[in-house]
């Protein structure tokens, strides 16, 4: 069954990612989330893959799929591979299942007992937030990060991250037995499709990630009051789907003038009948940038703006945060690792980039070292969203220096 | 039970709006949409009401609930007195509802056999258009004018107007027998809460409605490419909702500029994660005002700004109309009987007043003359919102009005 030479396991991966597509929630497109019936079946089919690796094969307290292979000796601290299984909704098929199939590859090219540590692999569980709004719970659970607050967020629905849990086989109660402590790990590498048009533009099929950008999300919500559409005039309007999309202009702009990356992707105006002027419109910010600062700054434009909109408009502005991640700068020796791996393919002086998205690595950064591998994306860069796509080349160079990669931090842990 | 006296019929209509607020879907709020078991159980309700002021009560093909008082003779044709018993999503209490119920406490002053004409009452389903969107069914039904399209329209949910229509108890094949012929009919009254504070800034309880603006209702959709909310850089981005909403902007500009009245009551952004670009938003139009020349003209304007917008954007525009109803101008014997009617009851020289919302006159003006009685709201005018309210005081004044207004037609027919 196994393949022996980079095509074939590239070959293998993209096929795979093909199956994995077909595990969707989603008539005609591709939705996969967290703690669902399709959750379950990519656990599974993952997890089938893993054992033919020679992978010791476990679903972890988060609902996480897990495999091992031993090193040298039995019990050694682990250097883990993984990326999510999870997905957007109408979303490509690469973002995240690629990152572990090229992981199972890596592993199956590898003997048990070769290694100066163990390999781990690991699917995570919800790194998008797509159900319950809250990014990155398998690896946050990982880290030993999941608390109260978070087991009881509800998805659109109202059932809980618990109830979820205990609907899917898992008990909630033990969510801490997912965490993993920093003696037993030597670090995490993690290979995903960049994203983005970056890779594209410099002509090259891989780039060596130097941190990855925090991103803070909000829940914004303009609240003014309803009224018929045809007897309210103007002057006694409070419209709030007209303040919000003034606000919704303004965070394009403003985050262009930052060179910060704001993005609306949620809106919906209450009640909602089409002769009824809004009385309340509620959206999403989700906001990035290069640096911490500059996001934080970016995001005090956009209040003072939404607050002076909300005065002039007589309508009431909030916001609340409900996630909040800061800059993860990787790992000097792991990053040293993959840019030799990079280079053992004969790409020339590697690429650095930093990622404009949200990864696991943020989350596993708490208890390892983290680095990663991107791999150029087709069709302009796009992503989270069908057109999502890859070459087998790129794949296949991708595979070959994430294998060099972990030979790599080999050579460092013997030296 | 009967009440002889002003007062005390005021007082009832209004405690009878109480009990038809609680026939709602809705926790905590008033929804009341049409062919649902709250449209049965109020049209139970109000029949009841109509059988305790001595009418011979019946529901229509189209689920109208009708009564009917014959005149000096039987078979006469008919004065209808009318209004709808539908909502829209979290109402007030008098939409609609007063209209009927003071149409009750008008047959319930008069005897029959004394007019010479018979007296109908109607309680009209769906003039809001909640469930299906397409507003005026009941009152199109009356008119003949629904077809084989708007019995196939669905709801949010999928079901038919012909689905819902067998579930309730109707034939949707029998839909022609709701139709009237216009030598059945003398007229068409409607007693309607003013939805607007233009009665209210003139210190008038009651104003005679002179013409019904018509309204434009489009569904508006912008087309552009979803993309990670990371990775797509701003000059890639084709951001369907940053351009729906600089067209929402607009839409309140432009209506201000041609002093028509337009109105964004519903927006949504697909696929709708927080970090993902959207690549497609869907958001609707109602758009008004006092001649049809003018509406037409403010949305060639919207139309050819919101080309602009997507031309530079490189998103696709598209609107479809799904409404459309032209200015209904009342019948002149009709609002010289209503006039009278204000007349009667000491309020001086009529004022008078065009109607901004759309109502079921609209409709039966196609088989028989309509006029409009408007009562003053409180609270600024509301509407379209659990805050709206009517004083006692203008409710009496407007069932002595309305029941003069019928005697001012019956004194014309006698002319």
């Amino acid at each position: 069954m196994s393949a022996r030479t980079a095509p074939v396991g590239a070959a293998r991966a993209l096929a795979r990612c093909e199956a994995l597509a077909g595990l969707t929630s989603m008539a005609g497109g591709l939705e996969r989330v967290s703690l669902s019936p399709e959750h379950r079946a990519a656990n599974a089919m993952v997890g089938d893959w893993m054992r033919e690796a020679g992978l010791t094969v476990w679903q972890d307290a988060a609902g996480n799929v897990c495999g091992r292979l031993e090193g040298e000796r039995d019990g050694l601290p682990a250097l883990v591979l993984g990326s999510h299984l999870d997905t957007v909704t109408d979303a490509g098929r690469y973002d995240g299942m690629l990152g572990v199939l090229l992981a199972i590859e890596v592993a199956d090219r590898l003997e048990a007992g070769t290694l100066p540590f163990a390999l781990e692999l690991i699917g995570f569980t919800d790194e998008e937030g797509t159900r319950f709004g809250n990014a990155l719970f398998g690896s946050r659970a990982f880290a030993g990060k999941v608390g109260e607050a978070w087991l009881a967020t509800p998805d659109r629905k109202g059932v809980t991250v618990r109830q979820a849990m205990t609907e899917f086989g898992l008990d909630s109660d033990r969510i801490g037995d997912a965490a993993r402590r920093p003696e037993d790990l030597v670090g995490y590498l993690e290979t995903h499709i960049e994203q983005g048009p970056h890779l594209l533009d410099a002509d090259r099929a891989l780039g060596v990630v130097t941190s990855i950008a925090g991103a803070r999300r909000f829940a914004l919500q303009v609240t003014g009051r309803a009224g018929h559409a045809g007897g309210t005039p103007y002057a006694r309007r409070r419209d709030a789907l007209v303040a919000a999309a003034e606000i919704v202009v303004a965070i394009e702009r403003i985050s262009i003038e930052t060179r910060t990356i704001g993005t609306v992707g949620r809106i919906r105006a209450f009640p909602g009948g089409v002769n009824v002027v809004p009385g309340a419109a509620r959206f999403s910010l989700d906001l990035r940038a290069e640096t911490d600062a500059a996001r934080d700054a970016a995001f005090d434009r956009i209040d003072a703006f939404a607050r002076e909109v909300c005065e002039r408009r007589g309508v009431a502005w909030r916001h609340d945060e409900f996630y909040r991640a800061d800059t993860t700068t990787c790992d000097p020796a792991l990053v040293a690792a993959v840019e030799a791996g990079v280079r053992a393919t004969g790409d020339g002086d590697p690429m650095r980039i930093w990622s404009r998205a949200g990864h696991d690595g943020m989350a596993v950064a708490d208890v390892t070292g983290v680095a990663m591998l991107f791999l150029r994306c087709g069709n302009d860069g796009i992503s989270h969203h069908p057109d999502e796509t890859v070459t087998e080349a790129d794949t296949a160079a991708a595979l070959d220096a994430f294998e060099a990669t972990v030979q790599a931090v080999a050579a460092q842990r013997r030296a």
